[in-house]
């Protein structure tokens, strides 16, 4: 598992020449720890003097991001599974003609799988990114670079995941499903970008 | 030394009520990660059939991305270290006027030295993220999405990094200092942004 590999031991798999674990695990480890600092904002402005008021949303932005950090990190390894079936699938047999449709069959339905993963990070990833923004604009202003931070890697785990949704959905035949896949991808990452500048726009604002 | 920790348990600090590791840390992690996927990129690129104009660049990206890894892995424990020496600065004792002299001077002192590792992370994140759209432009196009990813969490380390160093400078007391530190930032970002622009228009222009 992902979650048990050091820091370091993690990056090297990444590094290395071998295809996974590559940007689709980088995206939910990204979304991860953009939810890790959604919630350390959310524990940082609990309880201090003055938030009050915003004290009942912030629990629950912090039970909310801490709930998905543990789905976010399972993802990661799920990411690497699915690209793997992806090679499985290619090692199939192709001596017959049967044994060909079977197999070309078996990686297309191995890419829908792979774009599937990395779909699921950029929506957990953008909802999250609206919880930062929030954070930012009514969190504890002393940790408002954790919450703008925290916005940043979510905006980076869109745009990792939805750039490994479009390169599977380009290896579909099924243009129609391919097309779909693109067009979501594209809406994620619309509203991922307008979140992002109303947190830079907070974060400036707090900080000026 | 957060590179041996295990990626869960980074995650369980950084969403600590505790102040570090926070957005700093993640930036240089992010950088880490970025670097380490750009390396990856040049790994799959290398040795194939249809690179080799390119292979001694990729040789030389592989090389600069992985000693820029190991390098922003010490910078995630020194801004952990430096905003540290922050807090420290502020338990100094204020009895007596002069201990409060001193202990003003320390914090501004500590507040330099915590805006001088992000903006170290920034400048070797914005270099970095000049190899990745390298990478995205001319590497192995199967692995587009991974140099994709790696511009990407270089963005985002960047927009984190550059955070830390604002919010650092906005509690200097010498205007002149913060105004540079925040126009460096700036620059940085601004470059970031540009980049980021044109590794986005490559992917699309490679997997289209």
């Amino acid at each position: 598992m992902i979650r048990d590999d050091t820091v370091e031991g993690f990056l090297d798999s990444v590094a290395s020449r071998t295809p996974t674990p590559g940007g689709g695990s980088v995206a939910a480890i990204a979304a991860a720890t953009g939810a890790a600092l959604v919630a350390m904002v959310a524990r940082l402005t609990m309880g201090r003097e003055g938030f009050e008021a915003v004290e009942p949303r912030m629990a629950e932005i912090e039970e909310r991001a801490d709930a998905e950090r543990a789905v976010l990190l399972e993802l990661a390894d799920r990411d690497a599974e699915a690209f793997e079936a992806v090679m499985e699938a290619f090692a199939l047999p192709k001596r017959s003609d049967d044994e060909k449709a079977a197999r070309s069959m078996a990686i297309q339905a191995a890419f829908v799988g792979a774009a599937d993963v990395p779909m699921e990070v950029a929506r957990r990833a953008v909802e999250l990114l609206g919880l930062a923004l929030e954070t930012v604009s009514t969190g504890n202003p002393d940790a408002a670079s954790d919450g703008a931070s925290g916005a940043a890697m979510l905006h980076a785990a869109v745009l990792c995941a939805t750039s490994n949704v479009d390169i599977n959905a380009a290896s579909l035949k099924d243009a129609q499903a391919a097309s779909a896949l693109r067009t979501s991808a594209e809406d994620l990452r619309g509203r991922a970008d307008e979140l992002i500048d109303r947190a830079r726009d907070a974060f400036r604002e707090r900080t000026s």
